[in-house]
């Protein structure tokens, strides 16, 4: 391996060894000849599991059974998912549907029901069709679930996503490869209230579950969730790790450098998922980053970016190669992070537009040129301290309205 | 007068007695027939003055210099605004200019430059024409500000708006007549963070300044703020109010009936003002208005009205004339507002399509029908206590698009 962390080439959730997956048209969404709709996942032996979740106060009930099945603190086997409809806004059947789907994924890979996590995705306020779910579960379940089942799994769980998400890395971690792959779904992502953002991580190392459970917020806050804005979650969004320890390397533990590795290796793959999901976004034709430095401290750096990243008059200028730069000093203003107009340097694409707060004339046709590129960056450095963070998006497009205009007519 | 306040017929803001205002074309935006950039507007007599400004932490000079303006206490005679550029994002030039353009507006009226508010709006980042600004300033005192001068002014207030915003309204105030006026623009008040929504009210009630003071804010709260996102506000936003006394009611004092029907009256012609704000968002084609009822606080209904009617899939479905009522849910869940989902009742425009947190089978092309109209009232009932708010916003098009991804090229 070249590095400590080093990208697999075709690489997917089952990258990770001691995993199976696998999906299925099951007729819950419109049919189109590549469309899935129902995906498992299985580990061969029981997993530490970490689970994060939407923060918005009203919540899929599927939500809730994987919050209950977490708590238990019980090994996790696997998991099973559907994409088309949401399981949310449909009163009291969503939480006894998510439980039952559950039920239906254990006993077609006899585990039991609470070794089971269960995710729906999809339009808000109908009832999950459970026949086709059962009927999904067992056509996987017969064709049998396999280690290149990782691409069928992604599939299954793309919703207007025009193409799956998925990520495999190995890492160096104490002298043993440890493996690390995952899937994503999220196409609503310009503004990812929608139901869902669904994130998969599987990796064959063994790590004590509450280590797992203590890092994963911290890798979520510095990937997944900043590509969200203000905060906003929508009823589903979700991110799960399980570890199966196949790798056979000694359980890693808290505050030891295999546990720094392990997060370097769970952040880097968080990342990859983050870019691909904003590059994604509904009708998007640029990826855009925004970096903050020298912020008051890390806080005020995520607001910033991330407020940044979410205006629309930004992402619309994003979309027009428009280095109109007063919109990015308008975005900060408004971000409340603290910041000192004297002090602000703005770069685009690496090209200094402002320094300490004053504009830099630039070669106006070479930024647009620049802008033009797949990737823009803006970085802001507010030189007060050293706060830093990275957010992800991506432009707004005539075809993002197009896309939502209407999405159930 | 039908009622306390009725609307007059072509009102603007020298609707107001004892109030001439003027606009012209200075060469600052590019030249089309009907344009201006410059406007004026003078009281005959010394004002009351109170101003709710920007909370965003990088603000333009033009609204330092007006704070300053408004500490010193006293009397405001008139101000000056122009279109096209918006004095923000220039370093400590920005600050000489505001300063300079109040000299400049006070020598051409014979007042003195702590009685002139001045206010730009426009692109960030390129400074002042000052030559222009004093050409504009002079070819309108030359001209002689009129009590028709309304319009003029709010038409030399307009950067990418379609058309003016000016509303005049009548209150009886204990027996007296007295008179409202204001004009508004903002154009990118889909997202409001570009530079900048301005509105200016004159009234001719005799008020007690503390009092006017007083009231502004909770106006502003109720109306203008309600138009913005998640606290959004740009660079230069401002809300100003002058009163002259030339209606001769005695001087309106705190805790009396007449403070209530001023407060009343000037809260009319905010929300009539916002409304044509609204209706008037960059590519817009409905009006959009979500009502929030029941909430914990009024604080919490706030918030919830403002994060729905901020959505993008929100404004993306009102678009489309699409009911997808899981987005309004979806919303309203990361507003962070309190709800409890078997208790949340959903309308879109009158038509009940949720009740206790199950949907309600609603006849789709009949609401559709309702959803093409001008207007969509979205009432979101959360049954749990006495707060409630109402927020205003339009939809979100291809045309936003558009006007935004090349705004300065």
């Amino acid at each position: 391996m070249p590095g400590p962390i080093s990208s697999v080439d075709g690489g997917t959730i089952t990258t990770a060894r001691g995993f199976r997956a696998g999906g299925t048209y099951a007729g819950i969404k419109t049919y189109s000849d590549d469309k899935m709709d129902v995906g498992m996942l299985l580990s061969d032996a029981p997993c530490a599991a970490a689970g994060v979740f939407t923060k918005s106060s009203i919540v899929s009930p599927s939500v809730t059974v994987n919050r209950e099945t977490l708590a238990g603190g019980h090994p996790v086997r696997g998991l099973v998912v559907n994409s088309g409809i949401a399981n949310a806004g449909v009163g009291e059947q969503g939480y006894i549907d998510a439980k039952e789907m559950a039920v239906i994924a254990a006993n077609a890979l006899d585990v039991r029901p609470e070794e089971m996590l269960v995710f729906s995705t999809g339009i808000i306020g109908v009832e999950l069709p459970m026949t086709l779910i059962k009927s999904g579960v067992e056509q996987i379940t017969a064709a049998g679930l396999s280690e290149s089942g990782g691409n069928p799994l992604a599939r299954a769980m793309m919703t207007t996503d025009t193409h799956s998400k998925e990520v495999g890395v190995s890492v160096d971690i104490g002298g043993v490869e440890v493996r690390i792959g995952g899937v994503a779904k999220g196409s609503g992502m310009i503004h990812p209230n929608m139901a869902t953002m669904l994130s998969f991580v599987a990796t064959d190392a063994a790590v004590e579950q509450s280590l797992l459970r203590q890092m994963l917020p911290e890798v979520a806050d510095r990937s997944l969730n900043m590509l969200t804005v203000d905060g906003d979650s929508s009823t589903n969004d979700s991110l799960v790790v399980l570890a199966n320890g196949a790798a056979g390397n000694a359980v890693i533990t808290a505050g030891t450098p295999e546990a720094e590795a392990l997060r370097a290796g769970l952040l880097d793959v968080c990342v990859r998922l983050t870019r691909q999901l904003a590059r994604d976004g509904e009708g998007a034709t640029h990826l855009l980053v925004v970096e903050v430095t020298g912020a008051r401290n890390d806080e005020d750096a995520r607001i910033a970016a991330r407020t940044i990243a979410s205006s629309l008059l930004v992402k619309s200028a994003v979309y027009g190669a428009d280095p109109n730069w007063g919109r990015l000093l308008a975005a900060l203003g408004r971000s409340q992070a603290e910041a000192v107009e004297e002090k602000i340097d703005l770069y685009i694409n690496g090209v200094c537009i402002m320094e300490a707060g004053k504009p830099v004339p630039f070669h106006r046709d070479a930024v647009v040129a620049l802008m033009r590129g797949d990737e823009i960056t803006f970085r802001i450095a507010l030189n007060l301290a050293d706060g830093q963070a990275t957010a992800w998006g991506c432009d707004l497009t005539e075809e993002y309205v197009v896309i939502n205009s209407a999405y159930t007519t």
